[in-house]
């Protein structure tokens, strides 16, 4: 899967590309298929919502999940992102954001580089944040709202929100957000589920709460140009890996086929994931 | 204005009826003018959200203010909803609500024949809920949503819900959401300012919260059919009103034209209206 050169500008000139059904509902299902299991468990890697049991993300379960493992190392999901680049990527973050039936709650306008940026020390805004659809996205399950050409700002100076939801996240002022929203408007890419979305580093973003009741299960990964590796290991290890080895892909039918794949933390998070404030190796 | 046959039972079924546009420009800036001087005032009549001083609903303007007097008496809104009941209306319930930019936060699923039938021991469902957009109102700011057809199912019990918002609302569990919207699915009337929706007293409704730069300034009131006046006191008169006398429409150009209307709370509330827990006379 290469990328056009209309892709390329309007991915310039956007902040986002946007590819409904990428991945067929017989693919998709492999995944929607093991999040129960995944969700159910307690451990640090479920984030749960605000006075309520349901999961708000889920981190690293590419590293303990074989459906997952696979999704990470997809060529319809890598090779374009590769391609942006002209790089090799390793995976720096890996959630699995629930945004459940009733229960799913807001996210605040934010930059998740800014965040890379000031806890990780991740050099430049060289990491593609992908998005991938387990449920229909509708105009009532919270969508994914952008602010077009956003990302062209750089890094936006914003605060630590750790009130707000159950997750702490640095969102931007709200005079901020109206500039940027009248020069670029907002835009919510809606599809079925196995649509993918790419999205700068720097694109402003949120989403509403989800009152309906349809869960909107999302995979959001990030990955980053191999070069580009975080330098500070502030933050615990299964929110920003550690591990800059280059991914390699596997053939387009993964999802499809039991490909062997390396799950090191299938027996449990090893206590070293768990801890902060470490200088990179 | 006459509703069709067609109209009349397209309401029958789904339990609303849009108007996009039925007031001018014009017409609603005479309203919209008015509202940041309402929303100013530190009175009981304005309830503010939780954690912001944004007002989230502005009650009985119809009794202080002038435009909102005469929106109140306007032929467009009132005589369809006469013809419907085919009786005489009186103003149950008058509001302005806010869903203002950035802060406007959830309303939960409901209906508001519940509340009316539990507190204020109306009779019958024999009221109409009035929405008259004072901004557009678009996928982002935190539209009306509707189960079409919901309404059909008369009182559906409910829970009192005291913690999700600044407002106490009877709410509806999500096991009956689920069920409703399978069989009606979801509908979010969007379009521009002075668009108009009628919907009714049993139909189940919801709002997300709005995280656009764009407020969504709505007036929300409730037109009860003379003969199926409340029966008891239990809310203060600015929430649920006692005077029961029969609405006289204006002209039809009464928001561009100043038609002289009875402002009794202009000079302040009376005591007695904040006075709850009294049987009707």
């Amino acid at each position: 899967m290469r990328l056009t050169a209309e892709q390329l500008a309007r991915f310039d000139r956007d902040g986002y590309l946007f590819f409904p059904s990428l991945f067929t509902p017989e693919e998709v299902k492999v995944l929607t298929d093991e999040v129960p299991r995944l969700y159910a468990v307690r451990r640090p890697e479920n984030v749960r919502e605000k006075g309520s049991d349901a999961v708000r993300t889920n981190f690293a379960a590419h590293l303990y999940s074989e459906p997952f493992a696979r999704l990470a190392r997809h060529p319809r999901m890598i090779d374009p992102v590769v391609q942006v680049f002209d790089e090799a990527v390793y995976m720096h973050q890996f959630k699995i954001n629930g945004k459940m039936a009733f229960d799913g709650d807001v996210w605040q306008w934010h930059q998740d580089y800014g965040t890379w940026v000031n806890d990780d020390l991740m050099p430049e805004a060289r990491a593609m944040n992908v998005a991938i659809f387990l449920d229909e996205v509708n105009e009532f399950n919270g969508p994914l709202m952008f602010i077009p050409g956003s990302h062209k700002q750089g890094v936006i100076p914003a605060g630590h929100d750790t009130s707000t939801t159950s997750y702490p996240l640095w969102t931007i002022d709200k005079d901020t957000i109206a500039q940027l929203v009248a020069q670029g408007g907002i835009v919510a890419p809606k599809g079925p589920a196995g649509s993918m979305i790419l999205f700068h580093g720097c694109l402003v973003h949120a989403s509403t709460s989800n009152l309906s009741p349809w869960n909107r299960v999302s995979v959001y990964l990030s990955l980053c140009a191999v070069s580009n590796h975080i330098r500070r290991f502030k933050r615990p290890e299964y929110i920003a890996h550690r591990d800059f080895t280059p991914i390699a892909t596997l053939p387009d039918d993964c999802l499809l086929r039991p490909y062997p794949v390396d799950l090191p933390w299938k027996d449990g998070t090893p206590e070293s994931a768990y801890e902060t404030g470490k200088a990179a190796a």
